[in-house]
């Protein structure tokens, strides 16, 4: 495929391998490759919390998010691209996929107008007054130099009435089309288009329908993940993900625990972030290969093992699980350094397992023994 | 030296090259080579704060300090010694010195009371009551396996009457004699002891006579750098350092800003640490060949620059000065990091260029263009 001279130039999928619907596959971008499925570090305000970016890309992370909405508040896009951009800023030369603010903007600043063409907006810093529209969201992220940019949409509130949910789906899909009218593209860079639609089929459907219509170098879906439960989330992916370009990257916002990647990967989805691991490794929870671990729990304060004995990161190879329950204990930075890097590395070798699984046609039973891992909790002196 | 069958045994300081009062050298221990004057980074709690050890190690740091107070607190020297020491426990197996405990006692702990056998106090964390002896100190100090154990001293306070701070010397020095008789020898592991005196030249000379005959393996000065200043530390140091044998080490604790170790290496110290670089760097306080900076100011924020141009340190090679701001601002934990492994680098290629001026036979000269570096604040666009 990646020799079809058609496709070399826009922004697509190279899918190396399939097991049923999950596909393995390779983005090309303009800052270097991508395998899929892929999990994306948060990188909220130009850094991945806790992390440095040499310590980023050991996990094996090769694309990381910005926040549209933080760096456009501070150090502000224009700064960010009198820097060199968001690459040379962070030092982060790979891929880097922006959001569009939307979803920060309905959940942290102040006082909000919505109307047709944007959203007002007081900024959760300094209360200072801010102005996103689907043309100034594109005008951003090209500041940033993002080699993703996402639409601007509305993240539909869970539950939401039909009607409602109806109302914001439009809403969105008429700011995609914006988005896609300002967009300028660029090879090796992508604009993405983001489902809503709630929990309705009809209104997934007919937002695929609408964005795959303007046409999209990749497909999210939004809107989930917001407390519907797992269940419903695969339900909606279940009926949404065959309505998407199969040339193109699904990529799902937002989600999440290592058993929902599990199945949604199963799904067909390619893409992923979730502040999870990172966040998780900032309160001392531990995602691992025998299952979660709260590392501020008393009996790790003697257990001499390493925290995951199948880990490579440097909080496994050089640490014990009792020296981490130390840190966290005391207070100290270097409890969330070691322990964001621990779960980074996890979520990055699941997502190769997951890989490797499908290249190798054994997805389900891969799936399985990852499963029957997390049930063994173990090294409990 | 190194060739000296009776020198092989003791621990001392191999003396390569000398400059005035100031010497290079080498000291051999159980754990690895210290290059002299060296500056060791202060780990507190068992964690070089906000930097892992590799990070650490790559400053250029030889020797770390651990805190006897924090560790025989949280986790417990048992507790420590059960999972390998404290080199496995923080993975650092080069050299560890750990002081007595004594000046924490007296600056952390709530209720604490003195008498002539030791210290009872409670603990800062929980208020549990527990009691440090000159015997108890040597028997934490060998469960954590360190391989540089401080004598129990009392840090006189300053200021003192000349009264008050010869009591306080003298239960000092009964104390360091305590120490040396239950101190267990071992190849390559030191035991050094504690000149006292406040800014009183008869009892600094009565304090170094005693600690000489009791015999150390190396000579530690205490008790400055407590709000003294400058001035009257240099001329304690200057009266005091001839008085100590030049066969072993000196080490001036808690000490200090770079213009502090100049002077004091210029006076024939040896061994360093301080807080300084690692708060300093908590703080947005940098230390350049160029001077100070505090990197929340403003003017920082579109400095596209390296905060020093002549470090190598991951801070410096890979990001602006505006980056650095922006981490700071924004409360990123990476700001610390960053800022942390430079100020250590900082220090660290500080000793190092000391190191190979003595070497040289031109610190004086050296001295001078550090100091002019200083002046020059620059890089401002």
């Amino acid at each position: 495929m990646i020799d079809d001279p058609d496709r070399r130039e826009a922004f697509h999928l190279n899918v190396m391998a399939r097991d049923g619907c999950a596909r393995a596959g390779i983005l090309e971008t303009a800052h270097g490759l991508m395998h899929t499925p892929a999990f994306m570090a948060v990188g909220t305000a130009g850094t991945v919390k806790a992390m440095t970016a040499d310590a980023v890309r050991a996990t094996g992370t090769e694309c990381v998010l910005g926040n549209t909405y933080h760096l456009m508040l501070r150090p502000s896009a224009e700064r960010v691209n009198e820097l060199g951009g968001l690459h040379r800023f962070m030092d982060w030369p790979g891929p880097i996929l922006t959001d569009s603010g939307g979803f920060q903007i309905m959940s942290l600043s102040g006082l909000r107008t919505l109307d047709a063409d944007g959203v007002t907006f007081r900024s959760h810093i300094d209360g200072s007054s801010h102005r996103l529209t689907p043309g100034r969201c594109m005008e951003l992220q090209q500041l940033f130099d993002s080699t993703i940019t996402m639409a601007l949409d509305e993240c539909t509130p869970f539950p939401a009435t039909m009607n409602s949910a109806a109302e914001s789906m439009h809403l969105s899909m008429r700011w995609a089309k914006a988005c896609k009218e300002t967009f300028q593209q660029r090879p090796g860079y992508a604009l993405f288009g983001i489902v809503q639609g709630s929990v309705f089929p009809d209104l997934r459907a007919l937002s695929s329908e609408i964005l795959t219509n303007i046409g999209f170098d990749g497909y999210a879906i939004g809107g989930l993940a917001v407390g519907e439960g797992q269940e419903t989330m695969l339900r909606v992916l279940n009926d949404t993900v065959p309505l998407l370009p199969d040339t193109h990257p699904r990529y799902l916002m937002g989600v999440g625990t290592p058993d929902d990647i599990l199945e949604c990967v199963s799904l067909g989805i390619d893409m992923f972030d979730c502040v999870m691991p990172t966040r998780a490794g900032r309160t001392a929870r531990a995602f691992t290969n025998t299952g979660i671990y709260n590392l501020r729990n008393a009996r790790f304060s003697s257990e001499a093992v390493p925290l995951d004995r199948d880990c490579h990161c440097p909080a496994c190879r050089n640490h014990s699980r009792a020296y981490l329950h130390h840190l966290f204990r005391a207070n100290e930075i270097l409890g969330p350094i070691l322990l964001t890097w621990h779960n980074l590395t996890y979520y990055q070798d699941l997502m190769k397992g997951l890989r490797c699984a499908i290249r190798a046609g054994r997805l389900s039973s891969h799936i399985e023994s990852v499963r029957a891992g997390w049930q063994r909790k173990e090294g409990f002196a």
